[in-house]
Order: structure tokens, then sequence, then C-alpha cells
């Protein structure tokens, strides 16, 4: 009976984290309470500009963004867009969320076999069985360095009618080299499979647009890139992400949105925040900066094997030690639970098990908050494994 | 090749009113210089309550809203609805507007026949399109009383597999006595036909809840009640809709719902909205006198055949004048944008040709200038035509 009750009852009850009101259920704390690692979200956010922009919409409400219909088209916002990525208007698709285009993506392509690499953002799959497709694994786990390999890919390209991408990939944090996108890009042409490059976290990179294909977009006609403004701007509350495509696949897409899926506030904030240049730089510093902190601090900690991760995020293998419950990401996932941390127990993506956590990388506070809370998880776990030796040793009460 | 141009450049060019900056373009003016009646939005909103949520949220960007992602399961706003509508939280649905719904229900059903009615809004017929469905009228236009009938009504219902009634309808601004809902939601449940009542307009009349079924909703298990909160409020910028229904019917349709689809600050201001008392008994004066101001204008001009409309709209007939180029309703429509007023041109809804438009009740101030403008447009006309009078004569040069 425990068991099923906490098989339902988890974190992650809603497929994503970055909830910290079914955390507050569980833990019995506030939801305002939890500092979040399980969303992967820039602490530096939301920049200044986008702030002053929806303060003025909440205020003025004569202007755009609330008291009036969101602009069906996205006008402003593509404009913008357009200047920003230095593509055509027409290349561009606007979403309520990357999580809309995923959808939207789906179900215009209605797939009977979609692709979707072990472990990949969960969403590939969710849609895949909204549309009722078959879903075909591209194993990237471990074994293969979380990496497909290449014969393999093409040969999964060519099984597929629509194949997924994360570049970084989810919850990796793993780019994948250009020449291998290039690849998959060239075969999902070739067999008329619409591949899609899940670039959320692409901004994150400094020099992410070198290591994109967007700038040849035009080359790969089958070819769909996804971006998501609400991490690296710190959105994630408004919703904004776009597409770039040939106009075609940009199109029959838009046609399965909902109406003004895209609210006014998130269409204002979006074109706001493509105008902060200082905001980037800032970003990439800190990011340089906390990830290598975060990345030795947790090196040093006796219940980790390793981490990895290019981006905002940290993909970490657990050590199966003794005196942790299994699977180790649950149990680490409620101790610091208790504790008001929260964390991505990756045990649910596709290819990894009850070994994997994933953390987000936030303020150098708060990282040193959570080094020092899973300090004193591991010698909470020492004292315990004293005294059980005391108990057999025929010590203690 | 002029009259593809106008049959493809119309105002509605995205299927709705609302929509200034397409008026921007055919008029050449900025979209916020247009008095926009083609929207049914309540000038009184939003509610200086939810105006001050709203701007605290983007102000500490600690708090839930903006800066955090929406909790995915809307779980304050349905506690504040359900206390507010009174019915369990099980039996609350939540939509990034009341548009994601109506894709959302028509995608959970999965129908090979949709029943709409002539005329209704016309996302029930777009969102038959995207999943392929056939669509079956119920005539309900100005022949019928703008009323179905009730032996038709039946049959149709029996005849689909997923019906829908607008309660007001959009664009009459008329609502059904509440037995003949009765009797639908009945048959509904007989022939296992899922039958949405849509009730998006339904807060601006002041017993509106003694008109709908929503109280005895637990009676009807086939039958969806949908109300939006963005025309009352005035928040279609930040999209809010919700729906009623048995509990599986909601779970259904959630499960067809784009995680987190509906934004943090819409979740937060219609919590808000929800304590606003005064705000509803404002809105409802309002409307009872500028309905009857802009009634007993309309009904003195020459161009107007009729008006009708219970809520904050009204559908009018166009007379067929001398010295009007047909469709009546494109030319207003086109004399209006000219002058900077949005109207809706009604001729697009099924069952309703080019004599008919609809327009908002808005401010006295707004009203006022409009049947200014009408005014002026009839007596232009006069002088037009006097002028060809005269030209046949052989008057002028």
């Amino acid at each position: 009976m425990k068991g099923k009750q906490e098989a339902i009852d988890i974190v992650e009850r809603y497929g994503h984290g970055g909830d910290p009101w079914t955390a507050g259920e569980l833990f019995q704390r506030e939801a305002r309470d939890f500092i979040d690692f399980s969303a992967n979200i820039n602490p530096l956010g939301p920049p200044t500009e986008v702030l002053r922009v929806l303060q003025e919409a909440v205020t003025e409400v004569g202007v755009p963004g609330l008291a009036r219909y969101p602009d069906p088209a996205n006008r402003a916002l593509k404009k913008a867009l357009a200047e920003s990525v230095n593509v055509s208007e027409s290349f561009l698709l606007i979403g309520n969320g990357a999580a809309e285009l995923i959808d939207g993506v789906t179900r215009y392509v209605q797939p009977r076999k979609v692709g979707v690499t072990a472990p990949a953002f969960l969403e590939y799959e969710r849609c895949a069985c909204k549309e009722k497709a078959e879903v075909i694994y591209l194993p990237a786990g471990e074994k293969e360095g979380f990496l497909p390999e290449e014969a393999a890919l093409i040969e999964w390209i060519h099984a597929v009618d629509l194949a997924w991408l994360g570049h970084p990939n989810n919850p990796t944090g793993l780019l994948m080299p250009l020449s291998f996108l290039e690849i998959a890009a060239k075969e999902a042409a070739k067999s008329g499979t619409i591949l899609v490059v899940d670039e959320a976290f692409l901004d994150f990179i400094p020099d992410g647009e070198r290591r994109s294909l967007l700038p040849r977009i035009k080359e790969f006609p089958t070819t769909i890139l996804l971006r998501s403004m609400t991490k690296f701007y710190a959105l994630p509350g408004l919703r904004l992400g776009f597409g770039v495509a040939e106009p075609g696949l940009v199109e029959g897409i838009s046609a399965m949105q909902v109406p003004w899926s895209v609210n006014g506030l998130a269409q204002r904030a979006g074109e706001a925040a493509l105008v902060t240049s200082d905001f980037a730089n800032a970003t990439w510093k800190w990011l340089q900066e906390e990830r290598s902190f975060l990345l030795e601090g947790l090196k040093g900690l006796l219940l980790i094997e390793w981490v990895i991760g290019a981006v905002n995020y940290l993909l970490i293998k657990l050590k199966d030690s003794p005196g942790i419950q299994s699977p180790p990401s649950r149990w680490l996932q409620q101790r610091l639970g208790e504790r008001g941390i929260l964390i991505r127990d990756a045990s649910g993506y596709p290819g990894l098990d009850g070994s994997y956590i994933r953390i987000a990388v936030r303020s150098r506070e708060e990282n040193a908050y959570l080094l020092t809370q899973l300090q004193a998880i591991e010698e909470e776990l020492q004292k315990g494994l004293e005294g059980v030796d005391r108990c057999k040793e025929g010590g203690g009460t």
C-alpha cells in the first residue's frame, strides 16, 4: 500500500521539474519556501528591460498586452526575432512555450513512428502518445557516451516520420557536434522525415549560434529548430518559445495552434528581451563561474560518481552507497526536499535509472547551500552506518 | 485581381475581431489608434485588484507568476473557482483562454461529426476541421428567430458526436431558455453525444447563474460548460477560460492540454478577479445604461434595419440602401475603419450574409462617437446620392 502510494505521489507528478506545489504537498512545506534546483531557469533574470515593459503593460491598460487581445500573428515579436536570429519572418513560428510547439509539430506531422533518444525531454514521447504514434528509441545513454552512434542515428532517422534531438540534450546537458546534426538533417531531408532539433538551452552557450544549423536552415527543408525564451530570460511563468523552419512547415504547424495561444505580455516581454545585450554577457559569466564552483563542490562528495553538463544544468550519477534506499535518486530527492531543496529525479527519463538526478546551476549563495546540505546528508548517512555497526556489536539501546 | 486581393485582405484575416494590427495594415493607421468595437471586452476592466496582483508579480520576481513555472495543476485558481461557482475542484478544467478548451474538447472527443449552429462562434468549426470531422449545421438564423427549433435540435444532437451551443450565442448575443438547454443536455446524455454549452459571455447577465445548467451539472454527464474570464474582467491579452464537467471528462480533456498552457500571471489574475464584488455590479450597471443608449441611437439610423443582443455586443442587420456597395457589412466596416473605428463584419458566420455586423458595447464617450460617425456616414451617403441624381439630370461636371 505504501509502495503504491509512493509510486503515485512523486514530485514529478505532472511530468516535470519546477513544481514546488506538488513538493509542498509531499514535504509539508509552503511552495514558496523551496530553493528550486529542479527547473533550469537563469537566476539573473528576468532582465530589467523586460520587467519595465511588463510593468507598463499592467499599469497603462490602454497599451497592448493585457486588456487587448494579443496580436494573433505575433507581428512585432516576429519582426524583432527575425532581426535577432537573422532569418526572414516567414521562417518563424511562435509558441506558448516550446511545449506548445512540440505538441503542434507532432499534431501537424501525424506520425506513425516518432524517434526519441534515450534519454530525452519527456514531452516528445508524451506528444507521440497523444497522437497514438509508436515511439522508436535511439540509445544515447551512458553506454554510448550520451551521444548516439552515427550508423544507428541514420538508420533511426529513416525508420521514423518525426525525430527529436536535444541540442543540448535534456537531461544530459551535452551538445551534439555540428557535423552530427548536419548528417541528421541531410538524412531527414532524404527520407522525408521531419527532424526537430530542440535548442531550448543553446543560448546558455556563448558561441551557441555557431553550433546551430540555424544559419543554414534553408538547406534543410525538413528540419525544425526549437528555441525557448523562458529559460535564459527567466520567464517560464509567461511561456514563450519559437521555432525556425521553412515557411511551408511554419504555416502547417501554425494552423494547428490555438488562436492567441501566445499571450500579449509574453509577446511584449519577448520583444524587450531581444534588446538586452548586457544580460547575455552577464549570464554567460555567471554560468561559467557557478558551474565550475558547483562541479568542484560536487566532485568532492562521496555520494556522487560523476557529473556532466555544458549548460545551466548538470546530470549527476549517484553511487549506490550502503545506507541509501533504492532508488538513490528518489532517496536523495526526499532528503533534500525535507530540507527545502528541490532536485529533479532523473529516473523517469527513458534510458536512465534511479542512479541519476539533474540539478540546475543557481546563484552562488544557493549553490553553496546545496553543497552544504549534501555534505550534511553524507555526514548523517555516515553516522547512521556507524550506529548500525554499533548495534551489530551489541552496543546502544 | 482587385476582387481577389480584397477577398484575402479582410480585417478578420486571422478569423476573429479584436485585431487592430491587421486593420492598421489595411487602413494605413497605427493599431493603437483604433477604437475597437470588434472585440467584446468590458471597458471597465481590468479590475484594480487584478492590476495590483499583476503589478506585484512583475516587480517582485520571487513571487509566482513570472520567473517561476506556472503551477501545472492550476491549484490555487481551481480552489478559488470551486468556491466561486460552487462545484468541486474535480469538475474544473482551466484553459489558455476558452479557445484552448474548444480545441482540447474537440481533440479529446475525436468526433466524426460535429454539430454547430448557424450562426455560431467560428472556432467550433475550425477545430472540427483540424480533426477532419464533418460539420452538421443546425439552422438558428433570422428565419428561425435565432433559436433552433426543438425537434431539429433533438435530431441534431443525436446525429453528431460533439455539439456546440452558445449561451448567449455569438454573434447574436441571445440566450437560450433554460428548458431548451435541459432538453439538449438530456438528449446528449441519452445518445452519448458530448454537448458543450459555451457561456463565455453569460457573466454579463446579472442573473446568469440562474440561467445556466451549472448548478445541476452532475445530472448531465456528457455536458461541458465553458466560461471565459477574459471578456468580463478585460484580460484577453493574458488568456484565461475554464470548463465545468464531470471529472472523467475533465481528466480526458486535461490530458490533451500542453503542459503549463495557462501562464502564471493568468492564474494569479484569475484568482484576484474572483474576489472583486463591486466590479460585477458596476459592470452590470454600465451595460444596462450603455446598451440602452446605443440601442436607442442605432434605431434612429436609416442604415440599420434592426438590432438584437442581450449582453455586451449587438448583432445589427443593415439595410441594403442605394449607394452602398455590396456587401453592406464590408462597406460599412471599410467606412468606419477609415475613421479609426473597428467593427466586426459578421458575414463570415455560417448562416449569416453581408447584411450583418456585430459591435461591442463600450464606454459612453466611445458609443457616442460611434453613433456620430455612423450619422456622418449616412449624411455623406445622402449627399452622394443627391450628387448622383444631379448628374443624371445633366448637372455638375
